[in-house]
Protein backbone atom coordinates (compact mmCIF):
# COMPACT_ATOMS: atom_id res chain seq x y z
CA UNK A 1 0.00 0.00 0.00
CA UNK A 2 1.19 3.51 -0.56
CA UNK A 3 2.56 5.48 1.89
CA UNK A 4 0.52 7.97 1.34
CA UNK A 5 -2.70 5.71 2.06
CA UNK A 6 -0.92 4.44 5.21
CA UNK A 7 -1.04 7.97 6.67
CA UNK A 8 -4.15 9.00 5.31
CA UNK A 9 -5.73 6.37 8.00
CA UNK A 10 -3.64 7.49 10.34
CA UNK A 11 -3.80 11.07 10.34
CA UNK A 12 -6.10 13.66 11.18
CA UNK A 13 -6.83 14.64 7.77
CA UNK A 14 -7.98 10.86 7.21
CA UNK A 15 -11.88 11.48 7.55
CA UNK A 16 -11.85 12.64 4.02
CA UNK A 17 -9.96 10.09 2.35
CA UNK A 18 -11.39 8.50 -0.32
CA UNK A 19 -10.45 4.82 1.53
CA UNK A 20 -12.52 5.57 4.20
CA UNK A 21 -15.25 6.57 2.45
CA UNK A 22 -15.24 3.26 -0.01
CA UNK A 23 -14.62 1.26 2.51
CA UNK A 24 -18.12 1.76 3.42
CA UNK A 25 -19.65 0.82 0.30
CA UNK A 26 -16.92 -2.22 -0.51
CA UNK A 27 -17.52 -3.27 2.85
CA UNK A 28 -21.04 -3.22 2.48
CA UNK A 29 -23.22 -5.97 2.84
CA UNK A 30 -25.60 -5.66 0.32
CA UNK A 31 -23.16 -4.54 -2.36
CA UNK A 32 -21.20 -7.54 -1.92
CA UNK A 33 -23.94 -9.44 -2.16
CA UNK A 34 -25.07 -7.54 -5.44
CA UNK A 35 -21.36 -8.11 -7.18
CA UNK A 36 -21.51 -11.75 -6.19
CA UNK A 37 -24.96 -12.86 -7.52
CA UNK A 38 -24.20 -10.51 -10.70
CA UNK A 39 -21.17 -12.35 -10.94
CA UNK A 40 -22.40 -16.45 -10.42
CA UNK A 41 -25.35 -15.46 -12.22
CA UNK A 42 -26.66 -17.98 -14.95
CA UNK A 43 -26.27 -15.03 -17.68
CA UNK A 44 -24.26 -11.78 -17.90
CA UNK A 45 -26.99 -9.70 -16.63
CA UNK A 46 -30.02 -10.24 -14.02
CA UNK A 47 -33.31 -8.14 -14.02
CA UNK A 48 -34.01 -6.09 -10.36
CA UNK A 49 -37.11 -8.75 -9.73
CA UNK A 50 -34.18 -11.48 -9.90
CA UNK A 51 -31.78 -9.76 -7.81
CA UNK A 52 -34.92 -9.47 -5.06
CA UNK A 53 -35.45 -13.21 -5.35
CA UNK A 54 -31.79 -14.28 -4.79
CA UNK A 55 -31.35 -11.98 -2.16
CA UNK A 56 -32.50 -13.03 0.94
CA UNK A 57 -34.24 -10.45 3.21
CA UNK A 58 -33.10 -7.26 0.98
CA UNK A 59 -35.91 -4.62 0.58
CA UNK A 60 -37.41 -3.51 -2.67
CA UNK A 61 -35.70 0.29 -1.42
CA UNK A 62 -32.39 -1.07 -0.23
CA UNK A 63 -31.90 -3.10 -3.58
CA UNK A 64 -32.81 -0.25 -5.76
CA UNK A 65 -30.18 2.31 -3.29
CA UNK A 66 -27.69 -0.33 -3.46
CA UNK A 67 -27.91 -0.69 -7.45
CA UNK A 68 -27.54 2.94 -7.07
CA UNK A 69 -24.81 3.29 -5.55
CA UNK A 70 -23.04 0.80 -7.09
CA UNK A 71 -24.19 2.10 -10.36
CA UNK A 72 -22.46 5.40 -9.41
CA UNK A 73 -19.33 3.98 -8.79
CA UNK A 74 -19.09 2.69 -11.98
CA UNK A 75 -19.11 -0.84 -10.56
CA UNK A 76 -22.59 -2.03 -12.11
CA UNK A 77 -24.17 -1.11 -15.64
CA UNK A 78 -27.60 -0.50 -15.82
CA UNK A 79 -29.37 -1.23 -18.90
CA UNK A 80 -32.84 0.41 -19.73
CA UNK A 81 -35.28 -1.44 -22.55
CA UNK A 82 -38.15 1.04 -23.33
CA UNK A 83 -40.55 -1.74 -23.52
CA UNK A 84 -44.08 -1.97 -22.10
CA UNK A 85 -43.60 -2.90 -19.22
CA UNK A 86 -40.14 -0.88 -19.26
CA UNK A 87 -37.50 -3.83 -18.92
CA UNK A 88 -34.24 -3.16 -16.65
CA UNK A 89 -31.33 -5.17 -16.58
CA UNK A 90 -28.08 -4.97 -14.45
CA UNK A 91 -24.55 -6.52 -15.08
CA UNK A 92 -21.18 -6.05 -13.14
CA UNK A 93 -18.57 -3.80 -15.35
CA UNK A 94 -15.15 -4.19 -15.74
CA UNK A 95 -14.35 -2.30 -12.38
CA UNK A 96 -16.99 -4.48 -10.55
CA UNK A 97 -15.73 -7.58 -12.12
CA UNK A 98 -12.25 -6.30 -10.62
CA UNK A 99 -13.81 -6.02 -7.28
CA UNK A 100 -14.66 -9.45 -7.01
CA UNK A 101 -10.88 -10.18 -6.25
CA UNK A 102 -10.30 -8.33 -2.72
CA UNK A 103 -13.89 -9.15 -2.05
CA UNK A 104 -13.52 -13.05 -2.68
CA UNK A 105 -10.14 -12.88 -0.64
CA UNK A 106 -12.08 -11.24 2.55
CA UNK A 107 -14.90 -13.95 2.06
CA UNK A 108 -12.24 -16.89 1.94
CA UNK A 109 -10.89 -15.36 5.34
CA UNK A 110 -13.80 -15.19 7.10
CA UNK A 111 -15.13 -18.94 5.99
CA UNK A 112 -11.06 -20.12 6.65
CA UNK A 113 -11.17 -18.19 10.36
CA UNK A 114 -15.03 -18.42 11.06
CA UNK A 115 -14.38 -22.04 13.44
CA UNK A 116 -12.00 -19.87 15.40
CA UNK A 117 -14.03 -16.68 15.72
CA UNK A 118 -16.92 -18.99 16.74
CA UNK A 119 -14.55 -20.36 19.49
CA UNK A 120 -13.37 -16.86 20.43
CA UNK A 121 -17.00 -15.39 20.96
CA UNK A 122 -18.33 -18.62 22.94
CA UNK A 123 -15.08 -17.43 25.43
CA UNK A 124 -16.18 -14.06 25.44
CA UNK A 125 -20.20 -14.68 26.23
CA UNK A 126 -18.81 -17.38 29.31
CA UNK A 127 -16.78 -14.14 30.66
CA UNK A 128 -18.68 -11.55 33.26
CA UNK A 129 -18.80 -8.14 31.49
CA UNK A 130 -15.65 -6.27 32.40
CA UNK A 131 -15.23 -4.16 34.45
CA UNK A 132 -14.04 -0.81 32.37
CA UNK B 1 -13.92 -20.55 -2.08
CA UNK B 2 -15.77 -23.40 -1.24
CA UNK B 3 -18.77 -24.30 -3.02
CA UNK B 4 -21.08 -24.47 0.78
CA UNK B 5 -20.11 -20.53 0.55
CA UNK B 6 -21.15 -19.94 -3.00
CA UNK B 7 -24.31 -21.61 -2.40
CA UNK B 8 -24.98 -19.88 0.99
CA UNK B 9 -24.63 -16.64 -1.02
CA UNK B 10 -27.04 -17.15 -3.25
CA UNK B 11 -29.48 -19.55 -1.74
CA UNK B 12 -32.66 -18.72 0.39
CA UNK B 13 -31.11 -19.81 3.56
CA UNK B 14 -28.23 -16.70 3.01
CA UNK B 15 -29.54 -15.03 5.48
CA UNK B 16 -27.84 -16.94 8.25
CA UNK B 17 -24.43 -17.44 6.92
CA UNK B 18 -22.07 -16.18 8.88
CA UNK B 19 -20.06 -14.74 6.00
CA UNK B 20 -23.21 -12.48 5.57
CA UNK B 21 -22.77 -11.64 9.19
CA UNK B 22 -19.07 -11.51 9.21
CA UNK B 23 -19.43 -8.75 6.31
CA UNK B 24 -20.58 -6.70 8.62
CA UNK B 25 -17.54 -6.79 10.90
CA UNK B 26 -14.89 -6.73 8.78
CA UNK B 27 -15.87 -4.52 6.14
CA UNK B 28 -16.87 -1.88 9.13
CA UNK B 29 -14.74 1.56 8.90
CA UNK B 30 -14.39 1.56 12.08
CA UNK B 31 -13.19 -1.93 12.79
CA UNK B 32 -11.11 -1.30 9.56
CA UNK B 33 -9.54 1.86 11.19
CA UNK B 34 -9.43 0.50 14.64
CA UNK B 35 -7.04 -2.95 12.98
CA UNK B 36 -4.89 -0.59 10.90
CA UNK B 37 -3.89 2.08 13.73
CA UNK B 38 -3.12 -1.17 15.90
CA UNK B 39 -0.60 -2.39 13.21
CA UNK B 40 0.95 0.47 12.95
CA UNK B 41 1.37 1.47 16.13
CA UNK B 42 5.17 2.12 16.98
CA UNK B 43 4.25 -0.59 19.96
CA UNK B 44 2.42 -3.82 20.25
CA UNK B 45 -0.40 -1.99 22.28
CA UNK B 46 -2.26 0.98 22.23
CA UNK B 47 -4.28 2.42 24.92
CA UNK B 48 -8.15 3.57 24.47
CA UNK B 49 -6.95 6.86 24.41
CA UNK B 50 -4.43 6.57 21.91
CA UNK B 51 -7.02 5.18 19.86
CA UNK B 52 -9.43 8.34 20.14
CA UNK B 53 -6.51 10.12 18.96
CA UNK B 54 -5.39 8.15 16.45
CA UNK B 55 -8.78 7.73 14.18
CA UNK B 56 -10.39 11.22 13.29
CA UNK B 57 -14.29 11.36 13.78
CA UNK B 58 -14.88 8.43 16.00
CA UNK B 59 -16.60 8.91 19.07
CA UNK B 60 -15.72 7.59 22.73
CA UNK B 61 -18.85 5.17 22.03
CA UNK B 62 -18.44 3.88 18.52
CA UNK B 63 -14.56 2.76 19.83
CA UNK B 64 -15.87 0.92 22.84
CA UNK B 65 -18.39 -0.64 20.78
CA UNK B 66 -15.89 -1.12 17.96
CA UNK B 67 -13.09 -2.71 20.49
CA UNK B 68 -15.74 -4.67 22.26
CA UNK B 69 -16.97 -6.46 19.01
CA UNK B 70 -13.40 -6.94 17.77
CA UNK B 71 -12.36 -8.59 20.88
CA UNK B 72 -15.73 -11.11 20.57
CA UNK B 73 -14.26 -12.28 17.80
CA UNK B 74 -10.92 -12.53 18.90
CA UNK B 75 -9.04 -10.60 16.37
CA UNK B 76 -8.42 -7.86 19.53
CA UNK B 77 -6.88 -8.73 23.22
CA UNK B 78 -7.75 -6.43 25.97
CA UNK B 79 -5.07 -6.13 29.11
CA UNK B 80 -6.59 -4.67 31.71
CA UNK B 81 -3.88 -3.64 34.71
CA UNK B 82 -5.76 -2.26 37.82
CA UNK B 83 -3.46 0.48 39.21
CA UNK B 84 -4.70 3.65 39.97
CA UNK B 85 -6.40 5.22 37.69
CA UNK B 86 -6.66 1.60 36.27
CA UNK B 87 -5.04 1.17 32.45
CA UNK B 88 -6.09 -0.77 29.81
CA UNK B 89 -4.39 -1.65 26.59
CA UNK B 90 -5.18 -3.34 23.42
CA UNK B 91 -3.80 -4.93 20.62
CA UNK B 92 -3.95 -7.49 17.75
CA UNK B 93 -4.13 -11.07 18.56
CA UNK B 94 -2.12 -13.85 15.66
CA UNK B 95 -6.19 -13.70 14.41
CA UNK B 96 -6.51 -9.64 13.95
CA UNK B 97 -3.06 -9.73 12.34
CA UNK B 98 -4.62 -12.02 9.68
CA UNK B 99 -7.41 -10.29 8.87
CA UNK B 100 -5.03 -7.37 8.04
CA UNK B 101 -4.02 -9.40 4.69
CA UNK B 102 -7.47 -9.07 3.34
CA UNK B 103 -7.96 -5.75 4.79
CA UNK B 104 -5.14 -4.43 2.90
CA UNK B 105 -6.16 -6.26 -0.26
CA UNK B 106 -9.43 -4.22 -0.23
CA UNK B 107 -7.63 -1.37 0.95
CA UNK B 108 -5.11 -1.52 -2.47
CA UNK B 109 -7.70 -2.12 -4.95
CA UNK B 110 -9.84 1.18 -3.91
CA UNK B 111 -6.74 2.77 -3.92
CA UNK B 112 -6.01 1.63 -7.20
CA UNK B 113 -9.24 2.24 -8.71
CA UNK B 114 -9.88 5.58 -7.20
CA UNK B 115 -9.68 7.81 -10.22
CA UNK B 116 -12.13 5.63 -11.90
CA UNK B 117 -14.65 5.25 -9.44
CA UNK B 118 -14.22 9.44 -9.34
CA UNK B 119 -15.00 9.63 -13.21
CA UNK B 120 -17.47 7.54 -13.31
CA UNK B 121 -19.36 9.29 -10.35
CA UNK B 122 -18.49 12.71 -12.03
CA UNK B 123 -20.27 10.86 -15.54
CA UNK B 124 -23.32 9.56 -13.55
CA UNK B 125 -24.12 13.02 -11.72
CA UNK B 126 -24.07 14.63 -15.11
CA UNK B 127 -27.06 11.84 -15.84
CA UNK B 128 -30.49 13.12 -15.70
CA UNK B 129 -32.31 11.21 -12.74
CA UNK B 130 -33.53 7.74 -14.89
CA UNK B 131 -37.16 7.30 -15.30
CA UNK B 132 -37.79 4.09 -13.10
Amino acid sequence: MAESCKEAIKNAGGEKCPLREMLTRVGDKWSILVIFNLAHAEGPRMRFSELMRAIDGISQRMLTTTLRNLERDGAVARHFFPEVPPRVEYELTPLGKGLLVPVKSMLEWVEGNWPEIQKARTAFDAKKPPIS
